[in-house]
């Protein structure tokens, strides 16, 4: 079956949960709040979406990679942020680009990038649409011509060394089609937006894999890169290491498309595990759970998983045998040996802490690549799909996460529920959250916090903005990062500049105007242009 | 017994190989090059060294932390390449700084760079003076007042966290400085300079630890950096990971000095390792214990050690049971719990490579801080002692690294070997050439090579100049980095600049102007100012 994208949900529209399933979902969050709520929306009609106008017809010369047509323009508009699905959801596409351009190879993205910087063209970077922070939505009215740069079609992997156990891949491949490509090997970067998400994107804005301690960022998985900026090719030399200067790897990571278009990385890839092992523990209390994290990430043994998921998470979760308690969830893989005398270790330190063991299961296979539907992945990857679901219930259902080290967690985590509690009760008339650790390090976790609420009938967007600003406010009060793995875009801007060194801004716009003197990349996304 | 930094070689003067030990030096290499030596110099009296006069006098204000005193000043002139070891040797300080400054605190630091802003004065930020490729030797001639900041007086640990396991430090502090500070934890960072670099000096130049594979840049344990610049405070947040726009922390690492002076840095400290087991093999054929190096590096086993020795260099290591043959070098260390099926394991790997085992020597203690003399390490901090013996013996004994994948190793060691061999016969009638592994990673190796021949005795400079050259075009024409860990500074800058991205070197001037708009400081190191 071919799968379609949605104009305005998140991921494929045969993949939205179907109207009984919606129902039962409704039925469940009813509960969880104890409100009820409206009838159910009917979902939107593609054709009666609101598009912006283009104000730029297709540059001649282009025709063959351009587009003005409304269509390909409404499903470039947004990324995936709950306001985004909101938008999309009412038909609101009045931030389309004038102008989608689909290069071909790299000589298309230098073309277009001299053009553009000819005419003061805003050109938008653009890999899998899956940004929860703006990064995608040029400020429409900032600029007279906006254009988005999809790297769809830059989707190979061009060659994987199994002597180095490296591969070149091109930035616009997604999860899927780099695994595809990769034989007998995986990159083993699993960001929840896999499926979507593209090499570049995940580069450009530090995206976090799941299921990994021991490499998280893609920053740590990138050995070279290629970056076409219009002052020039960004190519980085391919070797393992390197002390020679300011890497010019991670001068990349993070940039978010304001320094160039990136169009080719070298990853380090690993053969499939042979081993997969998994325990999950019990605890009374939710801060014993995450004192046994911190033993775990302590130890250095970086087991391939450890979560924290709190009563909530692993009632929602359906983690069996948590019984209304937090647990602690782990993993060892390995191609090499069997890492069972690591998961064991892991198990006995989450013990000491106070954990019960629930289940420890041992699977040794042929390293083959896992059945569609039989993967441990496919409930991860389908959670935003609820999101997109409950929308249409009259559900604001919205995520956001941060790192802080383990001494500080707990008085963060007080002051973020009653935040979020207070704003969530006042902008939707109750609310609930919950908390897991996606991540953990030796020196503190990486909390993600899922709430939801009533959608404020009036103003749904100042509700969202007004639950953001808040729990955003906590974050920088008590010295979190405004973000561990969802990137800046436009939306965490006024957190971010507070977390940066004071002279950072200067030396980013410098940085910019080296690179693109005619400020057409990604203008407004980390900072304004000055 | 106080020791005394030697006004012209590496460290103490007091550990100096003594008369009897560099004959009995002289005698080996003899036998290694097939040639004889010149009867040895006697070593340089220190009251004979011509110091250049200061241009300078000390500023007013600034009399309890400036001096232009002629032997403070020689003693900041030069780092330790052999280069300098040879002009501090025959009494050269015509490079001498016009003043040296020992600021007390922060303050201080913030207070010299704006007078020497205002004044134009050029400032090179100084650690433990250890460098290798003119990093601290500002270019007099070119600049008509230099100043070099020591940071030998912020040597403190402000503070070590024991549950997040961090450490906040300040930036002059040194190896052994910062180690008895750190109560039950190390850092465990080991470049061969530990006894005289500093925590600064590491980040600013990307420092690699030695017996270390999982960790081996500086980068990858530094969670925060604070560096003073004319243009502001660069303060990093303090989180364990961020994905907030381009990594503050990696702004600095390898900035050498020209963005800024790191002041601090927040560190991941570990728990002193109880266990340390360690294993070594033996093989017939060099590039045999290569494959074992691979096969262990892409075990995800991480061990804490992992080196390869050729033939020559497991003689002059004397391990024991090398028997003129290459080396493979294991041990795996954990505090946390006995790692010893984990060096089983990359035993396992390398001799399925070929590897015959000599030796598996398991130990286990209470994790008390190893006693001077009885280390592992001391060997190893020794070795720079030997290379200035050699020069009064007539001898120009040096070494180079660099890192590249390890499809690519095999081609580039015959190269490296040939055109060295060429260069040193030409200008020093013999030559003698060996390799090791410093560190290994997952996609190749970083050799670590050293090289001896007879100083040339019309233009040692000279000689050292064009082997130098030689062994970097090899590197450069094979794609190999210029530096894994010895970094930049001056004498690496044409290779630098081949390496690094065509547009690279406009974003670190447009960095500079941004941060040190009056171009003070360390002008020369990786580029030019322009």
């Amino acid at each position: 079956m071919s799968l379609t994208r949605s104009h305005w949900h998140w991921g494929y529209s045969e993949r939205l949960p179907d109207e009984g399933a919606r129902e039962a979902l409704g039925g469940m969050v009813e509960a969880f709040l104890g409100v009820s709520l409206p009838p159910p929306c009917a979902l939107p009609d593609p054709a009666a979406a609101r598009i912006a106008a283009s104000r730029r017809r297709v540059p001649e010369g282009f025709e063959a990679i351009v587009t003005d047509a409304p269509t390909v323009r409404r499903d470039h508009t947004y990324g995936r942020a709950w306001r985004d699905l909101y938008r999309g959801f009412v038909g609101d596409f009045s931030a389309a680009p004038d102008l989608v351009a689909r290069p071909r190879h790299e000589d298309d993205v230098a073309a277009l990038l001299a053009w553009a910087s000819r005419e003061g063209v805003v050109v938008t970077p653009y890999g899998g649409g899956t940004s929860v922070v703006a990064g995608i939505e040029a400020d429409r009215d900032a600029h007279p011509a906006t254009l988005t740069l999809s790297l769809a079609a830059l989707n190979r992997v061009l060659g994987v060394d199994p002597i180095d156990r490296l591969a070149d891949i091109e930035a616009g491949a997604t999860g899927p089609e780099i695994e595809a490509q990769l034989g007998p090997f995986t990159l083993r970067h699993y960001p929840q937006s896999f499926e979507f998400s593209t090499l570049g994107g995940w580069i450009a804005t530090r995206a976090g894999g799941h299921f990994a301690t021991r490499y998280t960022h893609i920053d740590d998985r990138v050995t070279a890169v290629r970056m076409l900026t219009p002052a020039g090719v960004w190519q980085s030399a391919r070797v393992p290491a390197s002390g020679a200067g300011i890497d010019p790897v991670r001068l990349v990571c993070g940039s978010e498309g304001t320094l160039g278009v990136i169009t080719r990385a070298t990853v380090r890839v690993l053969p499939r595990p042979r081993w997969r092992h998994a325990a999950s523990l019990r605890f009374e209390h939710f801060h014993d759970a995450v004192e046994a994290a911190r033993r775990v990430a302590q130890s250095e043994l970086a087991p391939a998983n450890c979560r924290v998921l709190d009563a909530t998470e692993a009632l929602i979760n359906r983690v069996s045998g948590a019984d209304q308690a937090s647990v602690l969830l782990l993993g060892t893989e390995s191609a090499d040996s069997d890492p069972i005398a690591d998961l064991e270790r892991c198990v006995a330190l989450a013990q000491s802490a106070g954990g019960r063991l629930i289940a420890l299961k041992r699977r040794e296979d042929d390293g083959a690549r896992e059945a569609t539907g039989a993967s441990w992945r496919e409930a991860f990857l389908d959670g935003p799909y609820l999101q997109s679901a409950l929308l249409t219930l009259g559900v604001l259902v919205d995520t956001f996460e941060t790192a802080t080290t383990w001494s500080r967690f707990a008085t963060l985590d007080r002051a973020l529920r009653e935040a979020l509690h207070e704003v969530l009760v006042r902008t939707g008339g109750a609310g609930h959250v919950s908390c897991r650790f996606t991540h953990v390090y030796p020196d503190g976790p990486a909390p993600y916090y899922t709430f939801f609420t009533r959608i404020a009938p009036h103003d749904p967007l100042g509700q969202w903005a007004a639950i953001k600003h808040a729990v955003s406010e906590v974050l920088s009060a008590h010295g979190a990062t405004i973000t561990h793995h969802h990137a800046v875009g436009r939306t965490h801007r006024p957190w971010f500049a507070r977390e940066t060194p004071a002279p950072y801004r200067a030396v980013h716009e410098a940085m910019r105007r080296a690179l693109d003197p005619a400020a057409i990349l990604a203008p407004g996304v980390l900072f304004d242009r000055e």
